[in-house]
This record gives C-alpha cells, structure tokens and sequence, in this order.
C-alpha cells in the first residue's frame, strides 16, 4: 500500500483507540501541525546555513521526529477534510512550474509576484 | 512508485532545474516549512471548530494548497538530510503509542509528561 | 522609562554580557521568535475556545513565559534592524482602522481583501 | 502613558467599535499571533544572515509591519488573560539570566539544559 495511505489509517486507528477524534477539529490539528513545525526552527535557530547541513546525531534524531510528527498531523488533517494529499501536492508542483519558469527564475529566490 | 519517493523526486528536479540548491539549506527549508504552516493557521483562526470542518469551496482550495506546501517542503527538507521520512513517521507513531496507551489516556488530551 | 525602550536596553545589555550578538542576526531572531509564539499554539491547541478563557494557575504560568518571550525577541529584533517598535504599533493600528472600517466589519471577521 | 499600555487600550477599542471580541478567544489570539509571526519568517527564508542585516526599504517596510502586528496581538493576548506584560517579560530576563549565566554560557548559544 502506498505511504501516504498506510499513514493515513495509522492515524485514524490511532484516534479512535484514544478517543481523540473529539479533540482533531481542522483548526485544533492546523495549530498542532504548526506548533511541531516551529520545533523544527528550534532545531535550526542558532545554526549558520554550513552547519544545518551537518547535524550530529542527537540533532538529527531531534530532527526526524519532529519532521514524523509534521508529516502525521499534515495527513490526519487532510484526512478529516477529505483532501487527498498526493492530488494536492502534484497540483501544487504543477502550479509552481507556471509561477516559477526555470529559465526566468534560475538562481534567483524572488517570490513570482517580483518578477 | 511510492507516493513520497515520487515526490522526493520530483522536489530534486524541481530545485535542479532552476539552480535552488544553493538556497536549500536544512536551516532555510526549516523557514520555508513554518512558513507555509503558518498559512494554515491564517485559514483557521477565526473559524469555530465547528466550522473548520464545514469549508466552503474556496477555503477547501486553499487549504489543500497550503498542506501540499507542507508537504513538499517536508519531503524536501528530509531528504536535504538523508532521513527516510517513512521510516521517521512508522518510528513516531510506535513512540506516540508507548507515550499514550489507549487504555490510560482514552479521552483525554493532556500532554503524556502530565500522567 | 518607557517599558519598550527598557526592554531593548535590557536585552542589549543580555545580549553582551554573554558574547551573544553573534548570533542574533534578524534571520535568527525570526526563526527564535517563531519557535516561541509557536510554543504559544501548544498551550491552547486541544482546548476549547471557553476553556482558553479559563486556564489554570500552571497553564496561566505557561502562556506569561511564552508571552514574555514573544515579546523580548520581538523588541530584539527591531533593534537589530533599528526600527521604532512603537511607531511601528501605532501606523499599523491606523492602516487597520482604514482596511477595516468600523461600520463596515461590525462583527464580521472577513479579510479586507474579502469585502 | 506607557507604550504597552497605550496599545492595550487602543486595541481594546478597535475590538469594541468592530464588535470583535467574539473572535478574540485566547485560543484564536494565539493563531493569528503564530501566523503573523510566520510571515516574518517569509521575510527572512532565503536571505543569508549577512543580507538579513541589510534589507533595503520595500523589505523593511514588510518587517515593520508584520513586527508591528506581532506586537499588537502579544498586547491583545495578554490583556484577555489579565496578564501583566512588562512584569512577564522583567521576570523572564531575571530567569533567563539564573538559567544563562554570563560567565558560563560566554560565545555559546546551547540550550541551558545542555550545560
């Protein structure tokens, strides 16, 4: 079974073993899924560029399992909106393609509403 | 192809073909990666609960664009650092299951350290 | 004094004694800003909009330190880039009060691009 | 009068004239708090920490304003949960001084349970 799909019911048996689906409204997930992405940040706050590139393992570990818990709220999110998030990503890559031609923006991080 | 290997993929062709690299570092995705979560909240925030799962066809539409950012840029900033992102997410949900077996915390959503 | 302009000496003073300058870029600072409103988010996420009204005394204790550090790094950070905070505050409630005029947004939340 | 106290009655008015206290739960005060926050991080995603000393007038203009959003909802938040400001942000500087000592923490930027 695809990834995003085994996640997908991990999360919901998860949930209902706990009864938690009380507590998993879009609103309170956006605020978990963003609060577990700012732990990210701290992860990275004090780093140069150089030196995020090369975590030692204590930082990696930190790391990965805050980018496990971002990818887990982002597909129970989905989920409870019925929002398929493979569709979505691969619309969003193709809208990117049209914002950001690769031979108007390379080596340029403007945002498209500059150019 | 699994869904977040085609993904991982198509992140990389995406930054090569327009010269990006250089500003994908871990620390900056980290960046990119709040930012768009941050997004989400915008879409939430004065929503009641009740409401943030009754969206109407425009906020669906912007939702779904904002968790396919999130997304992407998930993938993306793991694999900059080499972490199997489903490994990360299976090795999580085993974790969350030792922090919060169902039969202790059914209903409740404290914070597993408050046990 | 004016509270503003003690915070920001204080946090200059914090800032040198402990050789920290190096390390707060506005880029840093950002990200150490995010990392804490974010903190913020964890606090209120899985309760209901009532029961945000009505903490306890340690949940009450939790959001006065996230708030007190909110607010340090964002005096910090208009330091760095020599902006007057205050002045800042007082033109944007004034481009407010234009986006949203009373009579018109009485009790609607809308964005003012939505009117 | 005090800054801070200035703009906790000037936001207390342009919630009243709106009739917005509706939407100002702590709960959603601490969305659009995060969410402003992020935006500040969009400003800063892709620029080195050198050029993020170095913003020219249209970039400034951008973190002023998001600054000066993040500034009013800390004041907001605060005042909704009776929370003194200036005497949060005075004990947080006195702990974060117990917790970083200067002698000790000189040129290093660890978390303090790291020492």
């Amino acid at each position: 079974m695809d990834s995003l799909a085994i996640l997908k019911i991990a999360m919901r048996e998860f949930a209902k073993e706990r009864d938690w689906d009380q507590f998993h409204s879009p609103k309170n997930l956006s605020m978990a899924l963003a609060g577990e992405t700012a732990e990210l940040l701290d992860c990275f706050r004090w780093l140069t560029e150089e030196a995020s590139y090369q975590l030692d393992s204590s930082q990696t570990q930190a790391v990965t399992d805050e980018l496990a818990d971002v990818l887990l709220f982002t597909v129970r999110l989905a989920d409870k909106l019925n929002i398929d998030l493979m569709a979505a990503a691969e619309q969003k890559i193709a809208k990117n393609a049209r914002h950001y031609p690769a031979d108007k923006v390379k080596g340029s991080a403007k945002k498209y509403n500059q150019y």
